[in-house]
């Protein structure tokens, strides 16, 4: 089953471009998550919002974007609805005034809780699904992909 | 130098999460081309839209959304602006009225032209900073992930 599996993925058009390939896999990959952390009212990618906030304690909204590769506006856009829903607080830094943190709250850190739990299972499932060895060699290649290392090279690359 | 860059993405911390993973990955690789692209007026995503449309000819609204991955109220909005410049134009179905068709304008085939070669200057970056034989791996691993055989695996297993 597994042998069919490879030789019909090998047959199919496999996306030539990194970007829609990519693209792609994230909304697929997220769908997955997104139905089973629903019952938490988080998606994937809020839920991945309170991990790095938390990661970090009290970041600033330039390192927390940097951490998210999201520019501030779109970070700005993201957290809105968590500091809405009382998930996250954001207050200026206490020396650097123009500086801005963010911190979970109480119940964000409640809500991270109930969303972990959910989100082990999604993850628990795509290990079973799509085999650990492979998604850890797909994380390393996407964590390339964000690697200063490789965003340096491809830009210091002539064009011929 | 090859040899200090593998042994240090070793020890750096790849994400856990493969939505993370794929998620930052994704914008990484976007802000690249859409650099590249930025001539052309279009971003790497409506680039996209545009290839899938002429691969397809007159896709229904439905099997587009399907192709790209996307729901049909996220492919409406991006094909808004694309339509607004006159590169895409949406239809009725003449058999099935309600069904509606999208396909390139002639406006849009030259702008498609314009981004293919701005986007065969980015992806041949990317496979020459990243490798071109690591860069097939990893779509190969993104295309299983969208692949319908995977996502019913993921569905069909148990939580524990």
């Amino acid at each position: 089953m597994d042998k069919t599996a490879t030789s019909k993925a090998l047959e199919a058009p496999v996306p030539v471009c990194n970007g829609a390939a990519l693209r792609k896999a994230t909304r697929r990959l997220s769908a997955l998550y997104d139905d089973i952390l629903a019952p938490s009212g988080l998606r994937l990618s809020q839920h991945s919002v309170l991990v790095h906030i938390k990661r970090a304690g009290t970041p600033t909204m330039t390192d927390l974007a940097r951490d998210l590769v999201l520019d501030r506006s779109a970070l700005s856009h993201n957290l809105k609805p968590l500091e809405r829903d009382g998930f996250v607080t954001l207050f200026k830094d206490k020396i650097d005034k123009r500086s801005t943190r963010v911190s979970l709250t109480a119940s964000g850190q409640r809500k991270l809780a109930e969303s972990k739990a959910l989100w082990a299972i999604a993850q628990k499932r795509f290990e079973g699904a799509f085999g650990a060895a492979k998604a850890s060699a797909m994380r390393e290649l996407l964590f390339e992909v964000c690697s200063d290392e490789f965003n340096e090279k491809f830009l210091s690359l002539p064009d011929r």
